[in-house]
């Protein structure tokens, strides 16, 4: 107790000895305490230190005190003894439905790869605005009364303010700070409409492939999947279901894993589609932020009939996921429920954050920062398609290189099956990377192997040096380039964040 | 879109006019659009502008493209119109029952009161260590790499090393650092046991008069509550149920709001209890840094048998409730679990804040805090308890003022009826009271109206004069101060955050 004076230390630890062999059975119920004299008189303390340490234990409900007589020990205080430090691990008790849907969904991350981790979702720590990050919390910092209480569960107003001015200036999307929740990151959005939407067996469509973290949420609230197949151009909403469906999540802007820009014509059949349905869509805006081609694409709640569509947004790809702050912009009437739902999970966002975030966006900070890493994901991109070009040629295919910050490569020489034995063979040489099998849940795949490259995080000589890597790794793999061996298991899990 | 260039700026315009007139019907499917050339001789821009405008809606498919013609608008493109501003708004769409039962739990804030709030869990934001958390910041901000990317969902290990050592220290909690989930305040770690522990329709165990947010989550999860009464003691063990609860959710250290201590003898009694029928204890540690007359209580999950226990841990009370933090130390077998809900639900608490918050407590400076707060405090309750006893001698009776940032007081000479009167009298007058009637369910309230009064966010004047204020509105109350005046419904909701 290290707030305690020396003597007030000396009466804990007498508390302390008492209580545990009260607790053992060496002081049981009914028996006297020694008196509060001998006992000072037998540890050297004074009888004050003694008389303190009954008085926590009375207050306890250790002892018992008896008017003018020494305290006893309270009847009824051995608890069942604590099994034995050797004993049979007890059965773990059966957790709820939900608790037993998630243990499965537990990923196990393997060590980070030496030489070149293409790991998608990683930033590079130095892209961080160190310096106009801090002095956003410097400025927050000291108001202290806007950010040292409890919050609201939508989120602290001057935030909302910000992002609503932010998302018609750079995403076309007119809402107003009202109608703004600010969540702990996607993840937690997406959470919080699954929560709100689905009971057990409601029906959820997902992209397929896929986000899976999206499809863990809608497993573990126990939703039947509906997965609808992707082509280049995005979900394909002609495969949509006739009705049922309580909600559906897609990436319309960047579509992940695979890249295309949802058309126009499949976002009108998809407003039509929810307005015909009541499903509600959940337009993952994940890294619209990045394209290297056009503007970003306007999302789908900025369009007319966009009524049913939740927009989430998220500074994780543009700031740093380690800040856990995202955005829900829910059609009017959801913002009530949501709000609720988020008071009830974890009351809301944490404060300071959200206001030194604020800051940044009406100071002009965050787009600038947005331009500067614009043009270094720019180079990163470059170098790793010129490096794939020269380690590959025609024998790979990059899929989904116009945005966001990753791609898709395909290696048209190694069947579907060896895409497992090639990512553990790039492990095991240093380099990072990570399957498309486990993003697909029942739609037909290309029959190569395929994995996801993000490269936000690396140099371009990372890059350069990891791709070039790979292409020696694979050049020396038995059966040589188009080898057709196979994994049986696939146990990596492609780390997907939104 | 402000991260563009002037021409950019202009293409993007003309984009967004050509979609409106797309959407709106105006340019049909099938229509051709202008050439570039004359596009652009109209509008004074160049054509290089025009073309790039055309390619952001053919990329966006608006338009398709012809070899060698112009493009035209493509098919299918108009979503069903919105509907009219002033139109019937449609029905809401059923939510899940989660959603629905969430409606009801949202709390209504009402304005704070002018002269003195004594609204419980709010904390005085001068209160709050601003240069040790700055330099905890500090600190922690330029190591990027710690915490730039995402983070592990039990929480950062520096984090969780200097809570092993802290709950050694000062709660004489024995757990390993790999034994601690780290949260997003307490509130979420009784989400996520609720959501570990309950399916719908399980019996969840609170105390009556409980902490109503904790209801709150286990009545949204479905649960049926089974409230067991409480008295000067804490939760009455006699009054468990035989089995089928699969969670209990009490406050043994400072029972909220009653105050009690739960005695030696009724923890056992509930660790025996839990281990014969397989039930969780989360027990909710939410204010034991702070008491007046012993060393604080040891907390269950400290116990031998406490191998059921899930220890909840907050800095709402000690630091600020606006940085949402808290942590769980669950029995080995629940980590798991625990961190996969974790994970699904919101990935991890946010990376920089913890790493602050590790160095504050490694640094010592937590417990330095913790120092000067409890003599804060101490002058707090002191100021509240002369006041009461100025104002209302023997007519008021304060429970449980031996701990914690609050007191329940009873005011012996008013029926129970006369409760919301009360609290709407006062808050007329300025002070901000909140009534015990909401945090009951079942069990029997003494006969007379109850407020719960926090003190942790007023300086003493304040206290003093809000006590002052109240015996004046009780004084002019018409019938006198014994008044019997009754309020139909109780509206006023009791903010009582752990």
């Amino acid at each position: 107790m290290s707030q305690l004076s020396p003597t007030a230390g000396q009466a804990q630890a007498i508390a302390a000895e008492l209580r545990a062999q009260i607790l053992a059975g060496t002081l049981p119920s009914g028996a006297r305490l020694p008196s509060t004299r001998g006992l000072a008189a037998e540890r050297g303390v004074s009888r004050g230190t003694v008389t303190a340490a009954y008085e926590q234990l009375l207050a306890e409900g250790y002892l018992r005190s008896r008017p003018g007589a020494r305290a006893v020990v309270a009847p009824g205080l051995r608890a069942a003894p604590p099994p034995a430090a050797d004993a049979e691990p007890r059965a773990p008790e059966p957790l709820s439905a939900y608790g037993s849907r998630l243990a499965s969904a537990e990923a196990v991350q393997p060590p980070r790869p030496a030489l070149a981790d293409f790991r998608f979702g990683d930033l590079a720590a130095e892209d961080f605005p160190l310096l106009a990050w801090k002095r956003a919390l410097l400025a927050a910092l000291p108001r202290r009364p806007a950010w040292v209480g409890y919050g609201a569960a939508e989120g602290q107003p001057a935030l909302r303010a910000a992002l609503a001015a932010y998302l018609w200036r750079a995403r076309g999307l007119r809402c107003t700070a009202e109608q703004i929740v600010v969540v702990n990151g996607s993840q937690q959005g997406i959470d919080l409409c699954a929560r709100l939407a689905l009971d057990q067996g409601a029906a959820a469509v997902v992209e397929d492939p896929g986000y899976a973290r999206a499809r863990d949420v809608f497993r573990a609230a126990g939703a039947s999947l509906l997965p609808v197949p992707v082509d280049q151009d995005g979900l394909m909403t002609d495969a949509l279901p006739a009705g049922g469906a309580r909600i559906v999540h897609l990436t319309p802007s960047h579509q992940f894993p695979l890249g295309g820009v949802l058309p126009a014509g499949r976002r009108a059949a998809l407003v039509d589609w929810a307005a015909k349905t009541g499903a509600w869509v959940l337009e993952d805006d994940h890294d619209s932020e990045f394209r290297y081609d056009i503007a970003p694409i306007p999302p789908l709640a900025a369009r007319p009939g966009g009524a049913r569509v939740i927009y989430l947004g998220t500074i994780s790809k543009t700031l740093s996921p380690g800040l856990r702050l995202g955005y829900l912009v829910p059609p009017p009437e959801l913002v009530g429920p949501l709000r609720a739902a988020k008071r009830l999970t974890d009351r809301h966002a944490p404060t300071l954050e959200q206001e030194a975030l604020a800051a940044l966006i009406a100071g002009g900070g965050y787009e600038a920062h947005l331009r500067r890493i614009r043009r270094r994901h720019a180079a990163r991109r470059a170098a790793l398609l010129a490096a794939l070009r020269a380690g590959f040629g025609a024998r790979v295919r990059v899929q989904g290189a116009a945005a966001g910050l990753h791609v898709v490569v395909w290696f048209a020489e190694l069947p579907a099956a060896s895409e497992t034995g090639l990512v553990t063979a790039a492990r095991a040489a240093g380099v990072g990377l990570y399957p498309v099998g486990p993003l697909y849940v029942a739609a037909p795949r290309p029959d190569c192997a395929g994995v996801v490259m993000g490269y936000g995080g690396l140099a371009p000589e990372r890059i350069t040096a990891g791709v070039t890597r790979l292409a020696e790794v694979l050049a020396q793999r038995p059966g040589g380039r188009a080898s057709r061996a196979s994994a049986a298991s696939m146990t990596a899990r492609s780390n997907t964040p939104g």
